[in-house]
C-alpha cells in the first residue's frame, strides 16, 4: 500500500495576513507524517507526529494557541484512533499541558479506558512523567486579545464562531492500516468545562481499517448533533466515495443543524479528500511523493518533494 | 400517535436477591413516564422523569447509589436528546448533585453547548441553583463495599465489569416526537475523570424524529469504539426493524470488539424493542395501557394497567 497523509488545520475564516503561516504549518505536519510513513512507520503515529507539530504552531487553535474559555483560560479537547482494532483515547478539558493529542495515545495505550477529562486527565499525565506547562507557555497575545475583545463586544453565541481551527490528521500506512487524530482548544469564550466534538467518538474523528478514517473541524455543537466522523464512513459503507460521503455528510449537518465545517479523509485503498462548507480550511496532503496543499475553494496546489534515499 | 415509554435499569448480572428491586424500579419508573406521556407531556420530559426516579433509587447506578471511582468517589456521566431538533445537552464526571439528567436538559435548553464536563458543569450547576449533595448522601453501602473489595481483590480491568447498571428512556409522545435519556455513575473503581458511552452522543443515546430513539448500556468502552446507539438507528434507516437492527448492533459489537450490552429502542412509528448481549437487563415498557417488562432472556410479563379517567 501507498502511505497517505492528509492534515488540516481548521476550517472557518482565515485573515488573509495569516494565509502563508497557516500554509506554512500544514505542508510541514503533512511532510512530517509522510516521512514517518515512508520510513515504515505506523498511521497512528503518523497522525500523532503531524497533529504533534500543529499543536506546537501558535498560528493553529490546538495546544500551544489554544483558545481561551470565558475565563481566560486554556482546556482542551483531543481524540487519536488506531483503525487496526478500534483502539481508541481520548481527553477533553485538559489544562496545562503542551500536547494533548499524546496523552490521548497514553489513554488508548496504557488504561482500560477511552476518555479521561479534567484533572483525571492532569492526574494520569503527571504519573506518565508529562511536563505541566503553565498557561502562560500556551496562551498567545493573539488568544488573549480575542478573548478580551469577546468579552466587552458581544454574547459568545456570536463570536464563538471565530475560535474555529482545530486540527487534525488521517493517514494510512504502508500495511494498509487508517488512523485518525484531531486537536483543539475548542471555541473562544466557551463556557468552563465545555467539550466539543473532537473529544467524542464519532464525531471528532473516527477510524476503521474496514472503511477509512475521518478528521472533522467546525462548529463542535453542530458536529456532535449529527456525529459528522461516524456518519460519513457510514457513507462510505454504503457504496459512497471519499468525496461523495464527505458532500453528503456536510450537506446533512447543514440540513438538519445549520453546520458547517470540514473534513479530511482517506479510505482503506489508499483514496483521499478534503471537503469544507466554511470559506475556507487549510489542509495539506502527502501521496505517491506529491504534496499537495490549500486554503481556498477549489484550490490545490500540488509540488512534488524529494525522494527519500 | 399513541405514547410509548421504555426504560432500562442496566445489562449485566444481577444476583437474584436484588430482581424484585430492580423489577420494581424500572415499572415505576416506566409508569411515571407514561402518565406524563398520556397527559399529552412530550417525550423529553417523559424520558428525564423515568431517570430522574431510576437515579433517586440507591439500587442502580446513577445518581443515588453511583458506583465510586479509585479514590472511592462519585463521577456522573448522563444524556438527554429531543428527536425533534437534535438538541442535545449532556454532562460527564460530574459531582455533588443528585439529578445529573436533570442537568444535562439544563445544558440543553441554557447553554450554547451541548457536553459540560467536571467543575464547569458544577459551576453551571450552581448558577441555575441546583443544590449541592455531598458524596455521603449519594453513596450507598454497596457501592462503599463494592469499591473496598475491588481495590484489594485483582485489577481494575476484570471487577469494572460488575459495575454495570446504567438507567436510560427512550420515549415516544402524542405529537410522534422521540426522545433519549442516560444516565450511569459508571464502572467501579474507574480512573479519576473517565468518560464513558452515556455522555457520548451517538454512543450513550441518540434520538431523531426522523428514525427513532435509543438508550444503551453495558461496557461503555466497547460501545463508544462502535457509536452503538447512532449505528442502530442507522440499520433502521437502511430499512431494519427495531428487533433487527439491535440485534445487528450488538453482534457488531460482539464481533468488533468483543463488547456485550443492552439496547431500548423506540422508533417513529411507535414499535418498541428491547434487546441485550449480558446475562441478564432490567427493563419495562408501557403502551396501549399495557406494562411490560422483564429481567431474563426471553422474559416479558405484560400487566394492564388502570386507564388514566
Amino acid at each position: 500500500m501507498k502511505p497517505v497523509i492528509v492534515v488540516h488545520g481548521g476550517a472557518g475564516t482565515i485573515i488573509s495576513e495569516l494565509h502563508e503561516t497557516y500554509r506554512s504549518g500544514v505542508k510541514r505536519a503533512a511532510m512530517k507524517g509522510y516521512d514517518i510513513l515512508r520510513q515504515g512507520g505506523s498511521a497512528v503515529t503518523a497522525v500523532e507526529e503531524a497533529v504533534v507539530l500543529l499543536e506546537d504552531e501558535p498560528i493553529f487553535n490546538a495546544g500551544h494557541g489554544s483558545v481561551l474559555n470565558e475565563k481566560g483560560e486554556i482546556e482542551m479537547d483531543a481524540i487519536i484512533m488506531d483503525g487496526r482494532n478500534l483502539a481508541s483515547g481520548a481527553v477533553s478539558a485538559v489544562r496545562g499541558i503542551a500536547n494533548p493529542i499524546k496523552l490521548a495515545r497514553l489513554v488508548m495505550e496504557k488504561t482500560d479506558h477511552v476518555l479521561l477529562t479534567c484533572e483525571g486527565a492532569s492526574i494520569f499525565a503527571k504519573a506518565q512523567g508529562i511536563p505541566e506547562v503553565p498557561d502562560e507557555q500556551l496562551v498567545t497575545e493573539r488568544s488573549r486579545n480575542r478573548w478580551r475583545e469577546n468579552l466587552k463586544e458581544c454574547p459568545v453565541s456570536v463570536l464563538s464562531q471565530k475560535g474555529l481551527g482545530t486540527v487534525g490528521a488521517v493517514a494510512i500506512d504502508s500495511e494498509g492500516n487508517v488512523a485518525c487524530a484531531t486537536s483543539t482548544g475548542g471555541i473562544t469564550n466557551k463556557m468552563v468545562g465545555r467539550v466539543g466534538d473532537t473529544a467524542c467518538i464519532g464525531s471528532g474523528g473516527y477510524a476503521d481499517n474496514a472503511v477509512g478514517a475521518v478528521s472533522t473541524t467546525g462548529h463542535g455543537e453542530k458536529i456532535m448533533k449529527v456525529v459528522l466522523a461516524r456518519l460519513i464512513l457510514h457513507y462510505m459503507e454504503q457504496g459512497k466515495s471519499p468525496e461523495e460521503a464527505a458532500d453528503a455528510g456536510l450537506n446533512y449537518m447543514k440540513s438538519r443543524v445549520d453546520g458547517t465545517g470540514g473534513v479530511i479523509i482517506v479510505n482503506n485503498s489508499g483514496d483521499w479528500t478534503f471537503k469544507f462548507s466554511t470559506k475556507q480550511m487549510s489542509w495539506a496532503a502527502v501521496k505517491d511523493n506529491l504534496l499537495h496543499s490549500g486554503i481556498y475553494l477549489g484550490e490545490n496546489e500540488v509540488l512534488p518533494i524529494e525522494k527519500k534515499k
